[in-house]
């Protein structure tokens, strides 16, 4: 069982000192000294050469690697403060950084290897903001079952806003990657991990109802939106198990279901009944705000889940579930079709705008 | 010969209409539209999956590969509009991108590969500029000889202010990787590409004395800053000719010498005539600006030339020249000692307090 990682050490009396200082009163390389120690895992000897030089060396037994990169932004991926009084934490946002970026590598079918990262700081950012974030990020690794991944390099800058990229490169093991595009008409849709627990969650963090520590369910749906926990072997897994698509589930079950129909050129159907029960431990929530915990389900990304198409007849690996299924696409000269459906019709506009739409940066 | 990569194409009719656009008036899937075409290079087969799956898949030949991160942020590693009147394009933004870049993968002797790219936008900014961002960076992979290189993937996002990260991987082609801590004494110190050009040229930028145009001496300074263009191939035919160790001189000549030095128990002497002969192009800047050329030539980053040790008698590889040598380094027991000289002698300190620091994001 994937936990989300727990709360950091207490700082010690030494780091209490130093927590008045500011990256801007640090050089480059005194803040490098400082963070670098935390990011040390133990050795793994696909790491050729570490942190020090120009690029760091990484092993890639078969050949070949995965690679992708992401970036969260304050105010736009992430808030420093919320509505709520919940403030997101240097931790809070490593871990979120190890869970965007893995949920991808293992997406693919691949075993995430290393990771370089760039930390834009403004000068009056505490030190202890970048020492929590790299406590975070290898708090994640272990967290979310990625033992071979390290932190191999990356790069220190000042700037306005704070902002995190994170760039990941992971080993097929001699598989094929497994793409958006392989699922065929009467394949089995499964769900590894969770979804729209994080949507749960930044709506509580942004409401002053919620009132953090009085009810720990919701507390829980707060926590996977600050330290989503994607269960990264399950990509691998899946990959072994003989899936036919996989795509990281982060923009929203229906976005993501429609693209791996489209990449495929089939219609997923999602079924009614596992869409209630995904949405159901969303309930609390959705009870204290107001709103329907399926729109949640449907239209929530960052949770950073699965979702994987297997031949008919697959066993289903460890840790994924049956949600839906995939039909053939109507022909091109019918015109546009919906890529996705919910127990067969277009998924009910009620749900609301968002729906097929999922999270877009630039949306106004 | 290397060239930096002239001005781009003027804009065809149909991207005229569209100049007055805002990154913010489009979805994130059409600007992907707009900025993923311009970024396509020569189909190479070493890249075995290209963007628009959860990861690219890029091969790794010999079973390893190299990787760095390099981020550029607005108004701390570039300009927007500059005193003098110039103004950093999303042309240039994508020619230095690459610039700092590869050269780090140069620098261990590697031939780049692939690049991931993350770009920031502020809502506001005309979507001409990431148009522009992604042709400077395919025109300065081409410019730089890095034939082999192509985007593979990447991030878009909103955000307060314009940032640019990029990871790029590169392939050791079976060669050991060239580290900073490969020099001996009697080493032959040589560079490949220029220093001081690009802090000339920012000194111009910086100045309402220099007039764009007037002087193309000072012109091409400027264009240092704006479009470095290391020597990329100088980097693995480097490693074919011996190199024992190897930097990107991305932080200036006497603090990156210093590097070699401390990482390997010597002590790199500069060649005073040499230095002299670096800094003559420089003149005409220092002139208008009434500063010591020797301080850029010693002082200054971001040419992002190459710095290699090379053993005794070893015939330098083409681009290369002889600017020091390797002696050394005293007993411990003698306490501490400067890492790097010119002549034999420590740096003259009236040269300024920047000598032996080079650049520092944070420092006051």
């Amino acid at each position: 069982m994937i936990r989300p990682p727990a709360d950091p050490p207490p700082p010690s009396p030494s780091r209490d000192a130093s927590a008045v200082a500011t990256v801007g009163d640090l050089s480059e390389a005194e803040l490098l000294e400082r963070v670098l120690p935390l990011l040390v895992r133990p050795a793994d000897r696909h790491v050729l050469l570490g942190p020090g030089d120009d690029c760091a060396v990484v092993a890639a037994p078969d050949g070949r690697f995965v690679v992708t990169t992401d970036t969260q932004v304050q105010d736009q991926d992430f808030r420093l403060s919320w509505p709520s009084g919940v403030v997101t934490t240097g931790f809070d946002t490593g871990v979120k950084c190890a869970a965007q970026n893995l949920a991808d590598v293992a997406a693919m079918g691949a075993v995430p290897t290393a990771v370089v990262v760039s930390l834009t700081l403004p000068p009056e950012t505490p030190v202890s903001w970048p020492e929590d974030f790299a406590r975070g990020l290898t708090a994640g690794f272990a967290a979310m079952g990625a033992d071979r991944c390290s932190v191999v390099g990356g790069d220190l800058g000042a700037g306005r806003e704070l902002s995190v990229t994170a760039t990941v490169t992971g080993d097929l093991e001699g598989r094929e990657p497994v793409r958006r595009s392989g699922a065929g008409a009467g394949g089995v849709l499964a769900l590894a991990g969770s979804t729209g627990r994080a949507a749960a969650g930044v709506a509580l963090l942004d409401d002053p109802r919620y009132r953090p520590g009085a009810d720990s369910a919701l507390d829980e749906l707060a926590r996977a939106q600050l330290r989503p926990c994607p269960p990264v072997p399950a990509g691998p897994a899946a990959a072994r198990a003989g899936a036919a698509a996989m795509i990281d589930l982060s923009d929203g079950l229906l976005r993501d279901a429609g693209r791996i129909g489209a990449a495929s050129g089939v219609v997923v159907d999602l079924d009614g009944a596992a869409v209630a029960a995904l949405a159901e431990p969303l309930r609390p929530a959705a009870r204290l705000l107001g709103t329907d915990p399926r729109t949640w389900a449907l239209t929530g990304g960052e949770d950073h889940g699965l979702l994987a198409v297997f031949p008919q007849a697959t066993p289903l690996p460890e840790g994924f579930r049956a949600i839906g299924s995939c039909a053939p696409a109507p022909p091109a000269h019918d015109g546009p079709h919906p890529r996705v459906l919910l127990d067969g019709r277009a998924p009910d506009l009620a749900l609301g705008r968002r729906i097929g739409e999922g999270w877009d940066h630039f949306a106004p």
